[in-house]
């Protein structure tokens, strides 16, 4: 029996693939309202890009686009400022689509006529809209280059710089003989110091890699908007960032008892994720000192957030849309680690003990603006 | 019942999905032999490239690169070339994949990591081979623009551009009153002249299409290296062209004659393909002009040249192969006109067609190498 993690997230992490009622595409609403939430921003940022001397070409890149709804809203949006702001001579535009290799990237194109079609209907029609509007995709994790030197004008990533390049390496030595996070699988209040640390350190390499990659893909004056989950207090534990965490450990602590998985396999598994604190994305951007920060602001979405708007909010209603956003984007992880018949047991469980409890917490992202620095 | 053709290819072309008996993965032999083929002439345009003075990176376009083994081609023999002519200062290198929307990406992207592995370990291991090589997909026609005004350095394109971007639209009007080419799927012997105006017309309009959007795409002093099929001869419709064409003809014949296909959706049905004269191919790059000419050869793989080198060419093995590969690039096309049920006898009567006859032509490629004059 395979008893060590696969660290590397970019062979297991992906979002449910299709349309499904367990697909990512179905269950990724709260992603959609940080996506809103942080459009004020993001406009802001475009606009100042255009008012720049900007060439004839621009190059946007979203960083963690993942397939179904949200995949194109930042092309979206973006073609939206642009077409209002430069609407004498507009550039063309090459915008690439980037996830890791697992993405569905044949869903995401077979998307793009239709979206391209409802873009020009949106914007008034006719080519005025841009000159061109070119879209390619890109495979690979953002935790290193994806592309040459000084080549990209604007980065828009949201949901997902809160998943780490790997679980920390200290959590699971090869000989399974790492930092025990017993019965958990993310950091909790029960959590030894040195797993809170093992995270923290993981992060910190992680987001430098990013930038330091960024550093040299973006023109100097560029711009990036990244939305990410992260927290608003320094305590590493607080309810905000743990409880879901903690409940789905709960189930896993369930299914443990009832002999569906191995307690061993239990404490061997941990999941690369991380919200960070906001000083503490502030103190990494400077500390690599290549983007200048123009604005951090924070987005809480309420306890049930994760609703369709206008939908009713009582706690089984919500609990059930929960298990399946956290599902939707867990499920092949899990499935990865454990197997695929614990799936079904293990989001029952996790959704009923959502259920049974009255705590409610509210769900925070952190929308950072930046600027490249002259070269 | 659905009389007319669907005539936009980009709906309907892609070669068969996956890596199965019947994938063009297995079945795209002679695809292979046209890219070794066209690889002395390559390798002298990126030669001539590097000679030149190169800008930091290099951008570099697969147009129709499909999925499979063949997909990779182009940039491992690129990245050879400019490991060995670069070898001081390496550019970084950005590749573009591209092909029509329903093309597998995914499958194409999953074998990237692995390919990137073996290219290292064939120029010599380490980073040394370049500074770095990002590549991105790009879903589209290439009858159109699909990257901005001047930002491609390279363009390669094989087995691709004899695919037109529809059927001609005087082969069938919309009341079904079209030219009728009667019992036939492509160009014949038999056909009206109407018919092979029709085709020829297509073409021209489809190949300065491409010329156009590539003439603004490409900088000046790049190149492009394109492969295709075409004739020798003036003769529109010689055994070369028309002899396989002819026996799928015959084998849908015979299916109207079991009563498994209606005689008017064999007649409405044509396939969008053509076989330029390659003086008619110099003739529209100098009618365009925006393309040098540096050479322009011929590629002949004999009748048993579908089969893996060194394999018995006896010719019910070849036909047997021949049959395997028709069918790995038509299926998609047929099975949207006729429906899947026909998909099995048809090409087993086209394989007891062939392999009843005793008739043997050469397969004929062209490969052109061009390069964009001053602008």
């Amino acid at each position: 029996m395979e008893e060590i993690q696969n660290l590397e997230t970019p062979r297991i992490l992906r979002m449910n693939h299709g349309i499904g009622d367990q697909s990512y595409a179905t269950n990724s609403i709260s992603q959609r309202k940080y996506q809103s939430g942080s459009r004020p921003l993001l406009h802001r940022a475009v606009a100042a890009l255009c008012a720049a001397d900007l060439p004839s070409a621009i190059a946007v890149a979203d960083l963690g686009c993942s397939s179904g709804p949200n995949a194109l809203f930042a092309l979206s949006e973006i073609v939206g400022v642009i077409h209002r702001r430069c609407c004498g001579d507009p550039p063309e535009l090459m915008v690439f689509l980037n996830d890791l290799v697992e993405n569905d990237f044949n869903s995401v194109f077979r998307g793009l006529s239709k979206f391209c079609e409802n873009l020009k209907e949106k914007n008034g029609g006719g080519s005025s809209v841009l000159r061109e509007c070119f879209v390619a995709g890109v495979p690979g994790s953002f935790y290193g280059r994806l592309f040459p030197f000084k080549s990209l004008h604007f980065v828009h990533s949201s949901s997902s710089l809160h998943w780490l390049s790997q679980v920390p390496r200290e959590l699971m030595n090869e000989k399974g003989k790492g930092i025990r996070n017993k019965g958990k699988i993310f950091i909790s209040k029960t959590s030894p110091s040195e797993v809170i640390e093992a995270y923290y350190g993981q992060f910190k390499k992680d987001f430098n890699c990013f930038l330091e990659s960024r550093s040299k893909e973006v023109v100097s004056g560029g711009r990036m908007v990244l939305t990410f989950r992260g927290r608003r207090q320094p305590d590493p534990c607080p309810d905000e960032t743990c409880l879901l965490w903690d409940y789905l450990g709960l189930a896993f602590q369930a299914l443990v008892h009832q002999g569906l998985i191995e307690e061993e396999k239990l404490d061997n598994y941990n999941t690369p994720y991380y919200e960070p604190y906001m000083e503490d994305v502030k103190k990494e951007i400077e500390k690599e000192g290549s983007f200048k920060i123009e604005n951090l602001e924070i987005i809480a979405l309420p306890w049930d957030g994760v609703n369709k708007d206008g939908e009713s909010c009582e706690r089984s209603k919500t609990t059930q849309q929960m298990a399946k956003a956290i599902q939707a984007v867990n499920e092949s992880m899990i499935r990865s680690h454990f197997g695929g018949e614990i799936i079904e047991p293990l989001f029952k469980r996790f959704r009923e003990i959502m259920e049974a409890d009255t705590k409610e917490v509210e769900h925070v992202s952190l929308v950072v603006s930046l600027v490249r620095k002259e070269l």
